[in-house]
């Protein structure tokens, strides 16, 4: 039975509490947080588990194996690298910290102190992105031509991040997971429309191995709610909608295929295919609770999570690069260099 | 009674003569196409009107008033130069031409030659479109911060021009309307993904007048059809969605302001304003027939259409400046000194 | 080439007169409408075809082969009638007639002069109709349980009939040709919602050879047009969204069987299959058009149509008998006797 | 602080479980399940709370002040019997009993114990249900036409009743409390389609006051999940769809009036009001959360619940009118003498 405690109780931390109160081998122990009003719904909801303020008493407490860091992201570092000083395996929500350098030095800790650092990014977990990435590396889709994520909503604004570094981790950790490529150069243009002192809106292009064209349009100021990931292929192409309750994820027998070209013209025949659409019926298992579990397991294992930290800190520099190329007017930063 | 003719029967000339054969005040007189299998079905749908395999006795004819050219892209200019030489009033298909000196020189012999010169930019003519204008103008939108539009098909490849030339100029067009900006910067990225030597998806970003971001997804490879565009602003948001048959025009009471600035912190308030939803009751007439019918009280009136020569003009000028910047990696062009 | 001439120019009639107008092997010779108004937009839009007031000139023409009635339903029988006694060959919309006993008659005479008597139930001709045939005929779906039909709208009021009259004949139709199977007993539940002197809504319940139970919704008076179709089987289920434009037909692969059940206790074990969704490709033609092609085939080869004078017959006595039922508050009438 | 027991922590169970250890005033104190996998479960979740396999000593308990019944129907009487005899109050799941006469008992035993008696019809405690009570008792629907709603899904199979005693609940409930009128006379028809035992599908048509006209689709055997009602009145029309996520309730602007009628004929003239469509914004709250409050209250305050027993009594003897009619082929059963 591994003993969990929690710092922070607020957006995404009930979450985390639920989780560990249900997953199997694992025992909500303790829960920080410095408002009096969410201490108290921790402990209606967990009237089991030590309900306290501060951190530091929780980071030390011998009754604890593994501490999940969901503090505000500009303290994720202190916190996660006191957990891990304390000899303690570290959760840390995305993204992991503020700065690659800190990002690093928390990889750095983990290992020579033979540690599990665990980073959040959830979806990788999820049975619809593992499907699609069985769909990719089984040659399903055929060549992929390229990547469209829209991940818009009227935001919960982040008081700390900006659009960038709230939504684009989730794109980031597919987009690789699935297509099994990497990124080398990211372009970005940002706005701050409503003068938060944030961008609350953002268009990201990515430049993948292979040549790939990834975009991810971002957005705090939508009046809808859209989730969608479209992959085209040259075989099959793929839709994959998070707010389909009962299709989330099409297969589309479709493609297009040049045939034939006419000599000494511009010209060229266009072939399309254009069959019938599947949708496969996916486990129903929460995304959250599968990635409690491997965390669980590495613990017992000593061996090293899919989302661990070099995985953390490589998403702390594509966010970086992000910002920099939005600065810059849109121009491609090389990330090439980057871990993971 | 206008006599009109049309140049090509192929996929949106006959459009264009279902309408020519049905809005008062005009007669479809004769009909050109170079393949038989063409002007065999047109002669089947329309026994009443002469059909030619050559444009040229059409533009010479004494019984036609007006000329329509919907053939390829690349023989715009010569027909319809050839059509306004001869005394007659044009209509162009979308793109105008080729090229912007093309352009031009159409426009200066229309204007020379007093003839009414039309650009089929047909969605400037729809009742949805002029609705989403009248909200902007009216200011119901408050301060616009945002027109994102997708327009994605499995595509209908189109032998001479890139998608960039087949798509954007509805999405030109329709934006430049309904917000009354002009487009002062544009840079684009775009790919051949299956070689067939022509772009079939782009990704444009817009600098607009008074900073405004615009950005358009064209794609003649996604498995999915989606024309939508969304309009945020700092009172309400637009959503139009071409493929809802109920509810195009979505008018959503929400938005977020920034309240309070607490001093010397990063921070700030968001406030969320979370109304319902109103879709208004549309006319349902066809846009193309209103357009029709424009023209046709433009030539009777010798007034200018709101899509005339120039507006034909811009729109190619900002077309190749897409293609300018897919060509640069996406370096921002500099449009502010084309006409309209 | 079979020359043909259409009775009334109303609401369905233009569609007729499109399809005549293109569909190879039959010319669009003469249009009869007693409206001024309809007889301009007929002229407008046929050019080439004579355009008159009255029917009698139209059924006794030399250059006429067959004859469409699109007129009301209350003189279909007198037109058709006349139609058949002129040795022409005779389309006529559904339903049928007002009554059963015309029908009939109709039936004899066509029968006797050896005349193709072609009733226009248009679905029964559809790609996606066939599809779901042929999967129940192949018994892809195992054993048919229901089949539940939704057929709503904001209607058009039909001046000479009623909800059942207008909508239920696309239901029987489809039903009785996609399953195989015979109704033979009718349960009707209707109202006159507004007081127009016509039943506006009604609940059919049909009772099929074996046992199968069949439900028809019908409504002049919805807010959201919905015409859909769900089809239970023990292996598979199908759902038809006619509204939906990508995937009208879905193939549900889901069921529920009955595994065990334990002696002496009022319990079992439902075993549920939930397996992927399939919307498999459908040809795009016209219904319209399928059927006036088959009603020219017939013609030249002198065979019967699957919709032909019997079938049109069958459906005034269902629609009949709806109507009794309503009547009687919903008992059931028994339909065993009826053609077809 | 109300401290609370719940027998039967199966299918509905633990949703109330979550809510008794949510809501602000009571306190979730034992749970009582007969199979120790469930017990498990609770006792993971649930650390703080008694876990027990049998009902008898929770329902004697000092400690515990009101019991919830959340056990199989056929032991929902006994249970709650004893519970209130024991002096506690009571909430018991829908439907209440098994048979009216049961149900009388318990309203009697409650009303001379003066216990609170509160019987678990959830969505009439929901915003979207009280906002169309609204809009219907103010007029805004004008005359109501009639309420058509349809509750399908691949159900789970409840092991002691059929279809109707499942799903009805939630329409009988939810329409006269929205419509404010009282059901008159049943009729149902329902078949076991699958040989379970116990009827799986089923319509049912309500005939209400003032000669409204009601009609439930209730089927466990659906391929898709639809929960939707649709209200048509003579000035706006309304439409709930369940699982719409952003617009549950849309409120058209639509309708039509018989505007004249031509003396010696059978035709009217009929005239459409089309308008926009409005989606309000609804509150979010968890309707068993509001329930569970009101619940709280009314113990606190000695009031009679909205759905008290009366409405639980009331409900059943709806429910074996159904099931009465649909043993008579869909007789109408009068239930003018009902409770409530």
């Amino acid at each position: 039975m591994i003993r969990l405690g929690l710092i922070g109780f607020g957006h995404w931390g009930p979450n985390l509490a639920r989780n560990f109160n249900t997953v199997d081998g694992c025992r909500l122990t303790a829960i920080a947080d410095l408002s009096p009003k969410r201490r108290a719904l921790a402990r209606r909801l967990y009237p089991h588990a030590r309900v306290v303020a501060g951190a530091a008493g929780l980071i030390r407490a011998r009754d604890i194996d593994a501490v999940a860091v969901a503090s505000p992201v500009s303290v994720h570092y202190s916190f996660a690298r006191a957990v891990l000083m304390s000899g303690k395996h570290a959760w840390i929500e995305k993204p992991m910290t503020t700065g690659l350098a800190q990002a690093r030095d928390l990889v750095k800790i983990a290992e020579t102190r033979k540690r599990v650092l665990f980073v959040d990014h959830t979806m990788v977990y999820s049975s619809v992105v593992n499907r699609m990435r069985g769909l990719v590396a089984q040659g399903e889709l055929g060549k992929v031509y390229y990547y469209d994520a829209v991940r818009i909503n009227l935001g919960l604004f982040q008081h700390d991040v900006n659009v960038i570094w709230d939504l684009a981790p989730h794109d980031f950790s597919i987009m690789e997971h699935v297509l099994g490529v990497r990124v080398r150069g990211v372009s970005a243009l940002s706005r701050d429309c409503v003068g938060s002192g944030v961008e609350d809106m953002a268009y990201l292009t990515l430049h993948c191995e292979g040549g790939l064209l990834a975009h991810f349009h971002l957005n705090w100021l939508s009046p809808v709610k859209i989730r969608r990931v479209i992959i085209g292929g040259s075989r099959k192409m793929l839709l994959w909608d998070e707010q389909n309750p009962d299709e989330k994820l099409r297969i589309y027998d479709k493609g297009v295929m040049v045939k034939a070209r006419e000599e000494g013209l511009h010209r060229f025949h266009a072939s399309y295919r254009i069959g019938g659409m599947h949708a496969p019926v996916l486990e129903s298992a929460e995304p959250l609770a599968t990635a409690v579990s491997c965390f669980l397991e590495c613990i017992r294992k000593g061996t090293r999570p899919l989302t661990d930290g070099r995985a953390g800190a490589r998403m702390v520099g594509l966010l970086e690069a992000a910002d920099r190329s939005a600065r810059r007017g849109g121009a491609v930063e090389d990330v090439a260099g980057l871990p993971g």
